[in-house]
């Protein structure tokens, strides 16, 4: 009753986004009324535009605008090693560090039984039938937390018998990260990876 | 180039909006892509729709869908009092509260010689334009900082001369908060405006 219809009907939409509670998205609203009206048109259209043209690659699972996407056709990166991933924005991590020069495959979550979620709800199946006598290494990216490392397990135990090199990321103190504040697993991880200088 | 076309550019837009970085915009804009597209066209609607059919009220400068506003056009309310703010989000603040019964005038501002903000880009002719024999009080809600305050004293001295009754809001220790984080100006305040019991 407090704001007309379109801009309650506006603050109610931007406040269904993640992370943006009602009083973000009424700044927000005001904001945009505030903005020349081809400034709003350009986010209206980018929005319907990524919506329509974005896809999952039918090969990796990552989104793109092209398929199969720009990886998985790129003949310069090495397919023999695929890394794992739960989402596109971990790709987007590791693709980040221009370090990751092989495949990727995601499998848009991560084995989580208090939410339903099972391996036949993964893009697992996809996974087996990308592997072939190419594939030599496959790691597995999957987050740091209980979801992740069960679906690694899970992995793990599946690919074993493929006679594959299967391996996980390393885990340990980050960079730049203060040591008496890393948590107890974190530094047991860290000791049990430690290297010779 | 980490990005799709279509991507990279909902990342650009969303980025643009006011506390949204680019990790925010990444977040979000992997979100909507995880939508329907129902909802995410919905969003895109809401926002053309609002830009469209919101602008400012002639009377008191709020934003509105009819013209003059809901608030001008009320019969119910005391159109002897003029409660004048800097933006319409201030008016939707002090609608919440349900206790004020008068009538607005937004500003759009408030002067601000920094960001070369005088006097003549606010809407204070038009509030002058709306002062007659029935307008009894005019209560300067600006925002209690500099340029809020600035405004304020310049509207005072602007009305002095038309014989009216001016009145400022209360400042003072803010209700739920703690006397000891309470900054100086404000407790100096708080003791000015002590009142008796």
């Amino acid at each position: 009753m407090f704001y007309a219809p379109p801009m309650a009907r506006l603050i109610t939409e931007l406040s269904r986004l993640p992370g943006i509670g009602p009083k973000t998205a009424q700044r927000l609203a005001f904001y945009l009324l505030g903005q020349d009206k081809q400034d709003v048109q350009r986010l209206a259209d980018s929005l319907i535009e990524a919506k329509e043209k974005m896809s999952f690659c039918p090969i990796c699972g990552h989104l793109t605008d092209v398929h199969p996407c720009s990886i998985c056709t790129d003949a310069s990166r090495n397919a023999s090693i695929i890394c794992v991933v739960e989402g596109p924005s971990d790709v987007i991590a590791l693709e980040k560090t221009r370090e990751f020069k092989g495949r990727y495959h995601v499998l848009h979550g991560a084995i989580s039984p208090l939410d339903g979620i099972g391996p036949e709800d993964l893009r697992i199946r996809e996974l087996l039938s990308r592997i072939n006598d190419d594939i030599k290494e496959i790691i597995l990216a999957t987050d740091p937390n209980i979801e992740g490392e069960t679906t690694a397990l899970y992995l793990t135990k599946l690919l074993r018998p493929l006679n594959l090199k299967i391996t996980r990321l390393a885990r340990g103190i980050p960079v730049g990260g203060d040591l008496e504040y890393a948590d107890e697993v974190t530094l047991i991880r860290a000791l049990e990876g430690r290297h010779e200088v």
